[in-house]
């Protein structure tokens, strides 16, 4: 699907490492990622030039691919809405618990082909709204009966068929679900699906390795753009003796868990364990700079400094964080201490970095009654702080290594349309600013991912049949 | 600019006021209104035929065309940064206050044709966007210089000569601005093309007046789509003896007024009042279903549920809200009271109904930790319920007669793109909440306001040319 590698890009304005820059010729490695780049240059014969804005393309760091099957499906308010903030599941309420019922009620029925389907369609969509890479957080494992495929790896490689038909850069996450809730309690049927023990993990790890990695030691795998984690789903799902063994069987490598998304997991882990989830996470996994723990929304302050002295990612996802109704992540303090953030789009009720990082912002000026919170001193540009800060710790978090428009880093471009009405007579980080705070129109002209040129003129390459195969999945689901 | 009337609309999928209805058949009175709308009607002969999902139009309550020019320039930090919340003009930090100052600035240079050009592209984005009228919160009426224009209407009839551009219906509200803030303070510098004493006022309102209704009495004037209101533009800008005299000049027709926006006003209200601003207005001006109370953000619970029961409508503005870090409006419990509310694009940092009422909703949730807060009760959709007040309340409030797709309503359509990968295989008010809730792609496919189908196929008829005039006003503006 993917076109093949040009020459080189010329970029008639880009931002670079050292920041903005004018007449930028990039060559690409055949491997996707960045040979050279130099600014004030002439744009050679056969290079591709690219008019607009260029920016690097920014990583996903957090999705469930399956989810995007149900999006606005679950807005209907269940029975009993006059409930209490975070019910419990089985209690009046509409609430994350809730809605994590209809999701598992309606992906029983997802087979492999209709689950790449639903995954190729996500992923076109990612890149045409600047993402370049994504972090799949993958637990969809077995068939709808819990028993896993004849290739335990099944759904896994659909994940990976589906990243190659949109030509996005992947870091597979294989999710260890080893338990339905804290203390070791047995899985739901809602959630058959996901569940391993450590053993079969383990032999799922090693298929994947042998897939993505079968030379040992890329730093992208043998198939391109592939980096390979690992993903304990949970402190709910994982206890620490499993949590221990994977840790040990994953020396190296990204590893994502998901942390105090909800109040209920807080006090929950309290009663088990006497710590509070980030507390209990520091002190026994002792995360560092290849963790990222997504949402880590509930902590405090003493938490907050913590982590961020870890060195860890905090992967925010601040459009399903607000959908889901978990709270608002404690940013101001968590940045003020050094820590790092990547954003993504996890249950894709929304796929744009624009929506995440407006409303990242937005949520602190709610809260604070301030402007500019996450901007990081006078003078500063909030769009290009939140930029730069998503940028480098996605791209970290991902194991993707270096960020942005360096030689050695991906090839991954992500072009805005300058002559649009939302960007006339914006330069340097004003357009940072509008792209990010103004307006709703598309403004992702072109994307380049690992040096191809996926998103031409608006338009994905494969958009048309992968639309095509989507619409017939979702009419098969619907049905 | 806008095509003639077609004789009659064909919708095959359409909501009405008794909900979602199949082949339905609508024609249009001369005057732009609904002469007749039936279901279960074939397609005749020389009928448009608009596939997809058709809603009625909804209004724009409050707008401040010229802010469109600033919209993501007012994003990096002022010096300072650190500063507490809610500062007042000339403290340290970053706040409504100092971004109102920059706004200042930046709108000094708008003349009469640069005003007419930013106010034209915006209320095309507005079209596109699914809002199709506007109610214009106007008071910019001065030169630069702060004298009258030789026609002191002269930048009013630059709203009227955009709105007849884009096509869009419009409330006129010319804004009383006679104060620099409570007590009679004088106003500053950057308020002098603003200001009026209460004579100078009335003689701009009678003038409006002549070229609006010059016959009296139609509901909807002499110039179609077109309703005159007032707004006194905020309890600081306008004190107690012009607001009696202002209402005494304007008995009938739509009265709004910003209020309770930010904490600092309710202080300086109470300070010199001895009351809130909700509570004196509520007290002394007696706000009815006439009246809309923009923002009304910082109420008690007894000021929320006497708002309520005023039957006056709340003007929300979620993403400007958000963006100047007003704070959180009690939806869930004003709802609960029986009260109407609409929304506007106000700054124009957003233009766009989904991104306003999703994160109307999505306040809620982020500060209960409940999703479909704004349902409204068990099984009802959040986007479904969301609209309905969204045009039941913006309609009341912007004086467009009855709400929706009825005969005598304005013949105001929006039609949602139901071939679009978010829409598919999604029916009745699965359609709403998708619209509303999943994803970032623009959805409105066509657009028909006051019977003429001005965006067809994603377009409007006038877009280029309203653009180019609008890039060259940018220029001039950057320059």
């Amino acid at each position: 699907m993917a076109p093949p590698l040009p020459p080189a890009y010329f970029l008639p304005r880009a931002l670079l490492a050292e920041g903005w820059a004018r007449d930028v010729l990039l060559t690409c490695r055949p491997d996707g990622r960045i040979a050279t780049v130099a600014a004030g240059m002439a744009c050679p014969p056969g290079a591709v030039r690219l008019p607009g804005a260029a920016l690097p393309g920014l990583a996903n760091l957090h999705s469930h691919a399956h989810q995007r099957a149900i999006a606005g499906l679950g807005e209907a308010a269940g029975p009993g809405n006059a409930g209490p903030g975070n019910a419990g599941p089985g209690a009046a309420g509409d609430s994350f618990w809730s809605w994590r019922e209809a999701m598992y009620r309606a992906v029983a029925a997802l087979d492999p082909p209709l689950f790449e389907a639903v995954a190729a369609q996500l992923y076109v969509e990612m890149l045409k709204s600047g993402f370049t890479t994504v972090a799949e957080f993958h637990y969809l494992h077995h068939a709808p009966d819990g028993r896993p495929y004849a290739d335990p790896a099944e759904m896994s490689l659909r994940v990976l068929a589906a990243a190659a038909t949109a030509g996005i850069g992947l870091t597979l996450l294989p999710v260890l679900y080893a338990a339905g809730g804290f203390g070791g309690a047995p899985a739901g049927p809602g959630q058959r699906r996901f569940v391993h023990d450590i053993d079969g993990f383990l032999r799922l790890l090693a298929r994947l390795r042998a897939l993505t990695q079968p030379a040992g030691g890329q730093p992208d795998g043998a198939l391109p753009g592939v980096v390979l984690g690992v993903a304990p789903h949970s402190l709910r799902a994982v206890p620490p003796e499993a949590l221990a063994a994977l840790l040990a069987a994953a020396p190296d490598g990204p590893v994502h868990i998901h942390v105090a998304e909800q109040p209920r997991e807080v006090a929950d882990c309290l009663a088990q364990t006497g710590q509070r989830p980030v507390e209990w996470l520091l002190a026994h996994a002792r995360p560092d700079a290849r963790w990222c723990l997504v949402h880590a929304t509930h902590m405090t302050g003493a938490e907050t400094a913590a982590l961020a002295a870890s060195g860890a990612v905090a992967g925010l996802c601040p459009t399903t964080e607000a959908n889901l109704g978990d709270g608002i992540f404690p940013a101001e303090a968590f940045l003020a201490a050094g820590g790092r953030f990547g954003i993504g789009s996890d249950s894709h009720i929304s796929v744009s970095p624009v929506e995440e990082l407006r409303w990242l912002e937005y949520a602190q000026r709610l809260a604070t009654g301030r402007r500019a919170v996450l901007a990081g001193g006078p003078g500063r540009s909030t769009g290009r702080a939140l930029f730069d800060a998503a940028l480098a710790g996605g791209t970290a978090a991902s194991g993707h290594g270096p960020a942005g428009l360096v030689a050695g880093g991906r090839a991954d471009i992500v072009v805005l349309d300058t002559s649009h009405p939302l960007l006339l007579a914006r330069d340097g980080d004003a357009l940072l600013d509008s792209w990010i705070f103004a307006g709703n129109a598309p403004l992702v002209r072109h994307v380049v991912a690992a040096g191809r040129h996926v998103v031409a003129d608006f338009r994905h390459a494969a958009e048309a049949a992968v639309a095509r195969r989507f619409a017939a999945a979702m009419t098969t689901l619907a049905e």
